[in-house]
């Protein structure tokens, strides 16, 4: 049973936001409710960038209602002019009486400003209402609009023994159903996606978002040095999304300009003979990808864990046990020398899905 | 809150059983609980094998209350003269009421007989109360009394990328300390603890049960084709558990003497160069280990896998990355071709033990 309190207007604000996460590019995804003499009277929640902010929405269906009532919304309104009008003096306008907060703005530098100006106005402010559950809806904005970089999502599929194919390769299917499905959720929530080329040599995926309903693709990043990356893929051939590749100077003008021929944008990252991964997420950023599904191969994943450039690992685990003496896992790097250096996985958040077991947290590298 | 039915009683009577593994050797354990006029009046458990059942404790407590009362008790009363009369006749020469029964006996010679002798004389049974639940406490003793083989169970400790070290060996430590305490309940739990001889010289460790409370300490059962057991090693020299090493015809007999002279027992398994296993399992059941808690090395684990002699895994994953091209893990063996001839864990129970996740299971190997 639930307690109707902010807590449980709140979290419809933040359902609604969750909705709407993928959609909103590099914005943060937001929602808002107006509620009046016990009534909800307004709904709203953040849909595409460039269009009205949640706040905007619910006033608009409040109405006259608007006046004096309590306004729920997940984030710190805006009191800056962006693409729309700051929401702060929209509130102000409407008279209302009380604003519960969940979230401030994560950018330091604004941070607040929304709630003072609010406040000045004589209008009520709660702030901090689900916090916790707030920030991590918009981790993906929060890491973006404080560095420039794409936030990245590490996603693997191993066995019990940490292995992703038998020794003779077979990989088809590590991952259950359910499994497979919550990756192309994933898929959907991620601006972009990445493989390394050999990825795509040994697989030629598809790389799309395929849900049971409608999903949104993201783009298709591929990091290959030497532009090995053939021209027959399905990724430079199917149209289905952009395809990026990350590549070097020393890769050769012949082979970008064939890719470029089939639309494959070619971004270089460094002089190599490996490709600047920080060098290449800070291109990224340029171009407004503001999260990043990686997925693998073992040496990509590996590289970008070294490289210190990944904020969220899934890994789902089936329940198999395949042996082999070099078949090859999920991370492959170097390594540390003491257990005492390993990379540590905090805030972990532990499911069974079916049969497979999903691993999730922020990796945490020692000092 | 619970409700008072025969599942409250019978859930006692299983609290009682759980309570006593590790201490009943190949015997199963077992708990009864008598009640009457709705209060309970006897309780008892098997507590050490060649004494008093669970049955006859709880009715010497309940006294004359026993005449008219129902006893719950979790594995079939017994109909034969064993170390001590069988229960079935004591409950009749009571007079008891209802016998509510867990599980039929596992072995299939005898199962039903204790129960039809109760029905013939007009006491009222009722079979299968809980069931699931006492199969899965009595697991050892089932395999056991079925093949003459003891039930291993498979205890692995690994990082989430699967490994057992870093890439310079260190080990210390991968799991957490709760994790750790866990592993000294199994040893309890089992009569036998196996490792390979390479764990010994690598680790020299002491292989005994470490309790906050005082335990019971396994038989130290190492599989060593060639006799390489350092005559320096604890648990040569300790004395504070048996320590039995499996071997080969081919390992040299003054090897073995010299062992002996330390009190350890030198058991031939085959014609070598491997300790032949299953043969090595076998000895083991005629000599009543009815249970072997396998700790590996990766080399030991796989082979047993392979051999097919592992009846339950358990897995320790810490949350932890550690990298490594050639770095051991928990299983090494050749492996399977294809993904779907992979060993699979059935009937799954995962549980997050601190900042570690625990991975259980039954392995079921394809066709």
């Amino acid at each position: 049973m639930e307690m109707i309190n902010d807590e449980f207007y709140m979290a419809l604000a933040l359902d609604m936001a969750e909705r709407a996460q993928g959609q909103t590019g590099i914005n943060p995804v937001v929602g808002c409710v107006v509620v009046k003499d016990g009534r909800v009277v307004g709904l709203g929640s953040h849909l595409k960038r460039g269009t009205g902010h949640a706040e905007v929405h619910a006033l608009n269906m409040a109405g006259s209602d608007a006046e004096g009532s309590t306004v729920y919304v997940t984030l710190e309104p805006c009191s800056h002019y962006g693409k729309t009008p700051p929401c702060s003096e929209r509130l102000i306008h409407e008279k209302v009486k009380r604003v519960v907060v969940c979230c401030e703005d994560p950018n330091p530098q604004v941070s607040g400003t929304g709630i003072s100006m609010l406040r000045q106005q004589g209008i009520e402010v709660e702030v901090g209402v689900l916090r916790e559950r707030g920030r991590r809806l918009n981790e993906k904005f929060i890491k973006f609009i404080m560095t420039g970089l794409p936030f990245v999502t590490l996603k693997t599929a191993s066995t019990l023994d940490g292995k992703i194919a038998t020794r003779s390769g077979d990989s088809k299917w590590i991952s259950n159903e359910p499994a497979r499905e919550i990756v192309h959720a994933l898929r959907h929530r991620h601006q972009g996606i990445m493989v390394g080329v050999d990825t795509v040599i040994a697989d030629n995926p598809e790389l799309t978002t395929r849900l049971q309903v409608e999903g949104i693709s993201p783009v298709r990043i591929v990091v290959d040095s030497k532009l090995r990356l053939p021209v027959g893929s399905k990724i430079v051939k199917d149209g289905l999304a952009p395809t990026w590749v990350l590549t070097t100077d020393e890769a050769s003008q012949e082979a970008a300009e064939r890719l470029e021929a089939y639309g494959v944008e070619v971004i270089r990252c460094g002089p190599g003979p490996r490709v600047d991964l920080l060098h290449g997420l800070s291109k990224l950023g340029e171009r407004e990808i503001g999260s990043i599904l990686l997925e693998g191969g073992g040496t990509l994943n590996g590289a970008m864990l070294e490289a210190r450039l990944v904020d969220r690992l899934l890994m789902f685990i089936a329940p198999k046990i395949v042996g082999g003496y070099d078949t090859p896992g999920s991370f492959r790097f170097e390594g540390v020398e003491r257990m005492s250096q390993a990379i540590q996985l905090h805030q972990l958040e532990i499911e069974q899905v079916g049969d497979n077991i999903s691993i999730g947290g922020i990796p945490v590298w020692p000092e």
